[in-house]
């Protein structure tokens, strides 16, 4: 406009009189002109604020920000966490298509570092733990008093028991699934040898039981129960017959069972972060959004933190905080976008970020026993001697253990990336699990992203939510959690 | 230059004699109406042209699509090699500063499998091999046809030894650099314990001297240099002192070497791909461009394609394709640009891809002995029993080996990333060889795709180029090729 004002026509600096070709123009066109001049300046107005729109709205779909994601977020700007990543396949998804991407911290090596801006006036250090999971350490993600607050809001919410003695309606689910022993044993030969062996029998039970078996405890159900009358530590599908469907459970309920033998031994609570919740919660729901560079809104529609207390003796044997993906499989979070029902259902987490609320006296790491291996095979975790799964007894075997330093957060990625920047398949490396805490107590807390794989199930869950907040927006609550107290604990 | 012609400034505008001002409005408004229309429009129609192209601007950089990377490249130009990835860290170089990036192609787990399209009517399967290195096969990658023409071409022009049996210049640097025995023993104790473990003498005189020693041939020579009186395997700092500084060297020439005891026993020459290069070369460098998703310019600026001929007992022991970066690192194809002279200079092979021009009758597998390893460690490599960097006897043992099938290429980064787009440290698990020909002979060629890890030196040395190149248009061959028939035989 600067130029506008000061650049200097060579047609209209002629002075006054004019010239016969301009007495045309004043007489015969100074209604008409008014007219034309009138119209240039609509049809101008017009192709300019057309094309400022076209542009902006190509600018718009180009950075891959479209209406599901919500605003930019935090100071991360430069690149915003919804940048679609290079297209790897000849194929890509058309703009319209794919609105939301999931970024992924890249890892680099292990050890390596790269600074982070998650508060005002400070740079966090993030370091490189492994990359099978992708995993990272961020000393100083909480301070002292945050750390101090959230434990607090936990006790007052009171915490409960993270596992019962005995699970309920595995039953009924065995009873409504109508399988035949035939069929059982098939499933639960992973190896598909004929035969069970103990690995597969101990894997299978601490899924579905919650009751942590070992090798030695397993040979003596056999002994009391004559399971295994050839006393070869196997059992074939004549020997499995016998067994009726509950009666390791009800030789186990029998002879009782202590809370150090199940799969986890802890109380926990959830804490809501959304709107309304304390400001502590709040900022650390925002710090965790610029951490993983994810849109705000995956963030906010996630679960609850949840607070987790181990006292001395207290442990959580290794597991993935998220289930296997399957074409069948229904993610706890989306139910309300689900089409059909399905029996399948995980929590679909996609991301842990797990904070540690006190530097523990004793033991209480978290163990990722096979961080970086180079092959991942499940049946040769449990061996007769070492058990690498049991975090009472082999943490010191695994590849990767955590201390818990007050403060402190660790991330990790459950599953890998589909390529397309979207979620893939369940990470195997992320198995983890906490260590026996030896001395004192242990506070963590653990916040999950979720997303569906089924990135079609996830947008339409968001556009419910989006749709059930503006209806509900002049209520005291908007509907935006849909996760209550139901949570699936893996 | 049309706005400056047709703006109307305001006050040159002015008719003579000027009236009051509410006079003009009322009196004269036919011109003035006409006039200040012009001006609407005027205005108009450069903020309209300002904006469109303060836009334009904004959605060109944000592309990062820079003036260094020449045009977008190839089929994939739905998100192109030049997107900058997200950044990681809080302090985002500022876009003018980096207008070239280099995407790395995801990996997400061994065994994945992406469609990639590099060839008209066709798509190519990229197989993920292993993530330390990132490493990919893709099979078809060259036609028989192609295969073919690339071995003739490549006899026409004629082979030369890989290695010449002893390397010269050796002797003057050492005098060059002028160190005490004190200094060089210090320099060969890589783990600092005061005593030079064979290990360290062979991997010393294997990188300075090319001979392939293995632990016997150096206890061998031990005793007949009576070096080792003690025999316990290991030179003090006292036993070293009593070695002249070619003492190995000349014990071996006396003794004789044989080409099987050299770090390669192979024959090769170099094909230059561009302007004026047959079409198949020309439109094989097409073609690695769009794999590697590369910037153009980088790839046309690489070395030339080099062609190996392995006959009966060939091999190339394990090694790295690049070397380390250190501060004082100079690459040898930007040496150009370099500001200072350096004796480190190593050819900065970003990315290597490996065509497999026949397949081989026996052996002659390209073997990764540490992929995907948890961890690298140098001083293990060479065990007393096992020497995993020896292609002749341990092949087999090695974690990774890539069955030579005609027309198959493989792709491996040299060097990590540094996390912020451009080439980080040298990844160590690149380590690979050319496992013993046991039958037949073995035809590969290689393309090492060359960046500086120095991105100002990588500029202005593309800058140097382009500049040399305009000014040389006339000439029938532009100056784009500086590398000549000097290349750096890693």
């Amino acid at each position: 406009m600067m130029e506008a004002q000061q650049s200097v026509p060579e047609e209209s600096a002629h002075p006054v009189p004019a010239p016969p070709r301009r007495e045309r123009v004043f007489l015969q066109k100074s209604s008409v002109c008014s007219r034309s001049y009138f119209m240039v300046v609509m049809v101008f107005f017009h192709v300019y604020i057309i094309n400022v729109i076209a542009l902006l709205l190509y600018v718009h779909y180009n950075n891959g920000q479209g209406e599901l994601g919500g605003a930019r977020g935090g100071e991360n700007s430069g690149r915003a966490p919804f940048d679609p990543p290079p297209h790897q396949g000849p194929e890509p998804r058309s703009r319209s298509e794919r609105l939301m991407y999931l970024p992924r911290i890249e890892g680099i090596r292990v050890g390596h570092v790269q600074k982070v801006s998650l508060v005002p006036d400070r740079l966090h250090e993030m370091r490189t733990l492994s990359l099978k999971p992708l995993l990272f350490e961020i000393p100083g993600f909480l301070s002292e008093e945050e750390c101090r607050l959230v434990v607090q809001l936990a006790q007052l919410k009171g915490l409960t028991e993270s596992q019962v003695m005995v699970p309920e309606g595995q039953e009924e689910l065995a009873e409504q699934l109508d399988l035949s022993p035939e069929e059982i044993f098939n499933l639960l030969d992973l190896n598909q040898d004929g035969q069970l062996q103990l690995q597969e029998i101990l894997t299978q039970s601490r899924v579905r039981d919650g009751i942590w078996l070992t090798p030695e405890n397993l040979r003596e159900i056999y002994t009391g129960l004559k399971a295994d009358p050839d006393g070869d530590g196997l059992l074939s599908l004549a020997e499995f017959k016998q067994l009726s469907s509950n009666a390791f459970q009800r030789f186990l309920q029998q002879r009782g069972v202590q809370s150090s033998q199940l799969v986890r031994n802890s109380r926990h609570t959830w804490l809501y972060q959304g709107e309304g919740a304390h400001h502590v919660l709040r900022e650390l729901q925002k710090r965790v959004t610029r951490l993983t560079r994810l849109p705000p809104q995956l963030v906010e529609l996630s679960e609850p933190l949840q607070v987790v207390r181990y006292e001395q003796g207290g442990h959580y044997h290794a597991h993935h905080d998220s289930g296997p993906v399957y074409p069948e499989t229904a993610c706890t979070h989306t139910r309300l976008a689900a089409n059909s029902s399905t029996p399948f259902e995980t929590s679909c987490r996609y991301i842990t970020v797990l904070f540690y609320l006190n530097s523990v006296e004793g033991g209480g790491e978290t163990t990722f026993p096979v961080a970086d291996n180079r092959t991942y095979e499940e049946m040769s975790l449990i061996q007769n001697d070492v058990d690498l799964l049991d975090t009472r007894k082999n943490c010191d075997k695994g590849n990767l253990r955590v201390t818990p330093t007050k403060g402190t957060a660790v991330l990790w990625y459950n599953y890998l990336s589909d390529g397309k920047g979207w979620v893939g398949e369940l990470d195997e490396y992320s198995l983890h699990g906490g260590c026996v805490v030896t001395r004192g107590t242990k506070w963590i807390a653990n916040n999950w992203i979720n997303v569906d794989p089924d990135y079609e199930r996830q947008v339409r869950y968001q556009q419910l939510v989006s749709q059930a907040h503006s209806t509900a927006s002049e209520r005291s609550k908007p509907n935006a959690d849909p996760h209550g107290d139901a949570h699936q604990d893996l």
